[in-house]
Parts: structure tokens; C-alpha cells; sequence
């Protein structure tokens, strides 16, 4: 079951690195891109750091809306994982070409997607250009996660997250471990 | 044996969201520091953030300087990544207290750590603060590698890269996985 966890836990879903789902909507579109470029900023208050190609189609939809949500995916999605980091959403919409279900966000307009075990509701405090791409910092307004995979951090023997190692190439945690 | 690779595949050593040992220098003082908080943020230039707190004794090595190491550690030097991360340089050589060598880099003054797989040379283009902490935001000079682990990506089946969970919990990737 998912529930509602602190804010400041916003760094425990994402401190391994691995990819995610971002969800954003602005004046009826919305899109979900596939980012590996993310990482914790601050606990408290609790922000997040998101790279997003200013080419791709969900950048000015974060942009315009100042919101968006990091979802958590896992290796059981893979497939749709990649689709949505291959495909652009101009030419489709990614819900239904990937099979994902939008479930609305409590704080923010941007929806989540039910098949994810972690979503994070953020609305953005920051916007840094960097090269080619824009650096969203969002803050944290609501945590959720599936209580039976995460407690304090992800359960590695339960919960296998993704991590991008380029291309098409990626790899799931073995198993916890500790010095 | 460690090779030299394009600056511009700095990304891929990082892309998992892989833990990394960061080292400075600056007048006679080094330090080591364990990260988790990074992201690349662009290829071309190659450009790399870290985040470090304005509290840790690396904060003011690195902006003085302008410039760091990263340094990607495996599970085999566990214990000296994670005391690297829970002890200050304020009151310890940490190359002598973990058992780690210094070894010369090549585009700047900050050194290498022998022990580790891949090191990314990095002169600092731009410091944005968030809250508690500097982003950094390095450009890659030199990027070296171990050839028999990397290959355009980490060969996870041979090198286990560390991935922090929180507290002193990491994880490390279990196989190569394709859509």
C-alpha cells in the first residue's frame, strides 16, 4: 500500500541514482520523460535537482507549469521505461502508448503514474540554464511510497529501481550491504 | 590497466548514480570526501555537478581551489569509502586513516586515488548555492578509466559500483539488463 512519508525522506527514494519517471501537464498536455540526470540537493527543506534537455517535450511543460512529479519505476516496467525515454511526446501521447495509468497528484495539477511504488509532488523553487539543458530544483510537497518496499530507504531484496548505464544498458541493485 | 577515454563519456562513469570519493587540494591541505549527491548535466561540453555541504572541510578546498577530482571506488574499498564519508578532514589525514594513494593528475593539482576504477579531472565553470550546500559544476578535462571494467559503460557483471541507500546501507548492481 502506498503512504505518505516526510518530506525531508524525499532524498531517500533517489540517493542510489536511479531513473525516474517525471510527469508535468500544462494547459491540457501532459508527458512523461525518462531522466537518470537526478539528484538530492537539501534535506531540509527538501529539494531535488532534475536535468531536462531543452529539446525535449516535457521542458517547457515543467517549465511553463513550475511543477512536476518524480515517479520511481522498477525493472517490472522496464519496457515502458525505455519507451518513454526514447519517444517523444509530440508525436504521441505516452500514457497510452505506454500503458500507464495517471492517478491525480494531491498538491500540484501533474499526475502520477499508479504502476511507480514512489512519487514525489514538487513545485520548483529554481531554475539554473545550464548548456543545453534546463536544472529544475523542486521542492518536496508530498512523499509516498509502497510501505512494504521502502522503510527509511528502498529494500533492495524486495524493490529492484533502475540505473541507467547509457544506451539502451541498464542494471538493478543486488542486495543490501553494509561496511 | 587504466586508459584514457573522450571527456565526453565523463556521463557514463557517473550515469548510474554511483557514490564517488571527491578529492581536493589547496595550499598543502588534501581531503577526500564521499559523495552521493551528483549528476552529469551535460555531454557536450562535459559538464558534472556535486553537491557538498558549506559545513564539510572539502566545501572550501573545492571553491578555492576551482577545481576536484571524482573518483569511482568499488565495493571492495567499502570501509574506506564509507569512513571517508562519516570522518572530517578538519582532524584527520584521510589518505593515511583509510589506506588510500595519492597518485599525480594530469590537468590539475588535486590527486587521483589509486585505488579506485575511473577518475574524472574537473576544472569548476560555475557554484550555484542551494540552501546548505554548493553546486558545483565541474568541466571534465581528463577521464580515465580501468578498460578491462568500462566499456563505453560500466561492465556490472565484473565491477561493483556502490550505491548509497541511506545511513551506512549501500547497494551494488547486480547484471546488465536490455529492454
Amino acid at each position: 500500500m502506498k503512504i505518505e512519508v516526510s518530506n525531508s525522506k524525499a532524498n531517500r527514494l533517489l540517493n542510489t541514482g536511479n531513473v525516474i519517471l517525471v510527469t508535468s501537464t500544462f494547459e491540457g498536455k501532459s508527458n512523461i520523460i525518462t531522466l537518470a540526470w537526478q539528484t538530492p540537493l537539501s534535506k531540509n527543506p527538501p529539494l531535488i535537482g532534475i536535468c531536462v534537455g531543452k529539446n525535449h517535450y516535457s521542458h517547457d511543460i515543467i517549465k511553463n507549469s513550475g511543477e512536476f512529479v518524480i515517479n520511481i519505476p522498477t525493472v517490472e516496467i522496464l519496457n515502458k521505461v525505455h519507451y518513454c525515454g526514447t519517444v517523444s511526446g509530440k508525436n504521441e501521447d505516452k500514457f497510452k502508448g505506454a500503458g500507464l495509468t495517471p492517478v491525480p497528484a494531491k498538491t500540484i495539477n501533474s499526475p502520477l503514474i499508479d504502476e511507480c511504488v514512489g512519487h514525489i509532488e514538487c513545485k520548483i523553487e529554481k531554475i539554473y540554464e545550464i548548456e543545453h539543458s534546463s536544472f529544475f530544483v523542486g521542492r518536496a510537497l508530498r512523499v509516498l511510497v509502497d510501505n512494504e518496499l521502502f522503510n527509511d530507504y528502498w529494500l533492495v531484496d524486495k524493490v529492484k529501481t533502475l540505473h541507467h548505464l547509457g544506451g539502451d544498458n541498464y542494471t538493478i541493485p543486488e542486495k543490501l550491504i553494509n561496511p
